[in-house]
């Protein structure tokens, strides 16, 4: 099978692709295993440390052509993460019509004219979500999304629901908690703290927190997230049904929880090093988003959140050989 | 004022371009009434029989510039109606996206830079829904449209809600319900006997009914969608709130009440001109809509439904001085 992703290059584009190298089998739509005899991953960039097992082809979404050369005809699968992430497209506002949901759209049109109708994974996020919503959400909380990278997400949604409808694909999206702990540095996204707050400690480092530590997050960590590509591309078409979306589960931790288990883990010196810094302005974009979900869909589809924010927080003490 | 209606040519286009024309005056944004001083309507065609007071522009969304031309700098309100219609969409994909959804983006993104922040009123429909559904749908059930066209205006809502989040247009969107009666003539829409099961036999012609006696229908009259956009405009913004998306009001008529009262209404007859002559690509289609809504959100912001299948009969008999 031939696996094409999109967004290759970014943290979980290229572990996902590097986690298919080492499985080397995905589900094929007989339900039978196939070996994966090529993954290729397409980006503007790629981090410095390439895995010789993967193909790499550099490009921009948003340039005409770039994508049409670089995805194989007799593509099967197609993972599209490419996009560009909330405070860009808040930001610049051109930027991400252009990429989130032309990108998207082109995307989907050159799966359209593949040999046969591949199989497209979408990675949506609870930005779907915002405003004024039940304290708890469920599988029929309809979207409305309190950003323009949340409406593009929705609309990229609907897009692959529609294609799938017509037989041009057969696509799956997947609605993503807030991903934790991201390795990296401290950005923009009003969402850095949901790792900062965890990363920096770890690493010795201070972390200042602009919001309340009772603050809720709801939140995947890496590893699930990759589990959680892979088997929604290994389900069957049946277990999908008609509606291709799905909110993944994940856990609900507050900012003290997480600070506390940090403490456990790794000692109270660490934890101490969450400094409490205040800043409006992302407490009020954080106070629209949704914490708690309940996802029974999911569920019975086999997705798995993480165990709890130990968890999380050991697996990334292991994922980047922390000494404690 | 100076408004502007894209689809000024179709059925409910160029009615609206002629009730604004005779009303004469719509709410501005600080609540106050005001003269029209322009109705500009555009299309790729006309009715033979113009009105004067109107200024036609012939010209085609899809074309690069055309409605960029027609659409001047100090236009105050845009009521975009211009779409590929369901089946039409459903037969030619391309066409649909290119119509419905990029066609969608250019008058957004020609009113987001226009002189002033227009009001924009974008309709929508119930084909939102469909598929696996409640028994009743209310404000608060998911989108799930089973055709492209009703994927098309799920798009076009959330991206005229996020436009109008962003302050670049003050935007609403209304989910309108079948209209019936629809003058003309019977077409290939699957709705098309809603209509029909009506209009024929008014006209003294045999209806051939595809579907159910059985079959409800959720439905609006021509002129009260009329009233329904004019009450959509001149709405505070506060009315509407950071969701700018209402369910219109309907009502529920099975095709057995409908023939039910035109025979009260024309006499058997009339009524015995509707012939059972089933149609199962008809059916199959049509049970997946929905026939029933609760619409509290519209209600309490003041729209209000036909009062009852007879009264959307005699309206439709006055509106084309049918003699009895």
């Amino acid at each position: 099978m031939k696996v094409f992703i999109t967004g290759g290059g970014g943290m979980l584009g290229h572990r996902l692709a590097r986690a298919l190298a080492t499985r080397g089998k995905l589900v094929d739509e007989s339900g039978t295993l196939q070996a994966i005899t090529q993954i290729k991953v397409f980006d503007t960039g790629f981090p410095a440390e390439r895995d010789a097992r993967l193909v790499y082809v550099q490009g921009d979404l948003a340039a005409p052509g770039a994508l049409a050369d670089a995805m194989d005809a007799d593509t099967d699968t197609v993972f599209h993460l490419a996009a560009v992430v909330s405070a860009g497209a808040e930001a610049e506002f051109d930027l991400g019509m252009r990429i989130n949901i032309e990108g998207t759209r082109t995307v989907l049109e050159l799966c359209r004219r593949l040999n046969a109708p591949p199989r497209v994974l979408f990675t949506s996020s609870v930005a779907a979500f915002g405003g004024a919503m039940p304290d708890v959400l469920d599988d029929a909380t309809t979207p409305t999304p309190q950003s323009s990278y949340g409406t593009q997400k929705v609309i990229g949604e609907y897009l692959v629901n529609d294609y799938t409808r017509k037989g041009f694909i057969d696509g799956r999206s997947m609605r993503l908690p807030t991903i934790v702990v991201r390795p990296g540095r401290p950005n923009l996204a009003a969402s850095s703290f949901a790792s900062s707050v965890l990363r920096e400690p770890l690493n010795g480092e201070i972390s200042k927190c602009p919001v309340a530590d009772s603050t809720g997050v709801w939140l995947l960590s890496p590893a699930r997230a990759i589990d959680a590509f892979m088997h929604a591309h290994d389900l069957p078409a049946a277990a999908w049904g008609s509606y291709r979306v799905v909110n993944l589960p994940g856990i609900t931790a507050t900012v003290r929880e997480m600070v506390d288990a940090l403490g456990r883990i790794a000692g109270r010196e660490r934890a101490a090093l969450v400094q409490d810094v205040p800043d409006e302005r992302i407490r009020a974009i954080v106070k629209t988003w949704p914490t708690k979900l309940r996802t029974p869909r999911a569920n019975a589809m086999g997705f798995k959140a993480d165990p709890d924010i130990e968890a999380v927080i050991r697996a990334h003490i292991a994922d980047h050989d922390i000494k404690l």
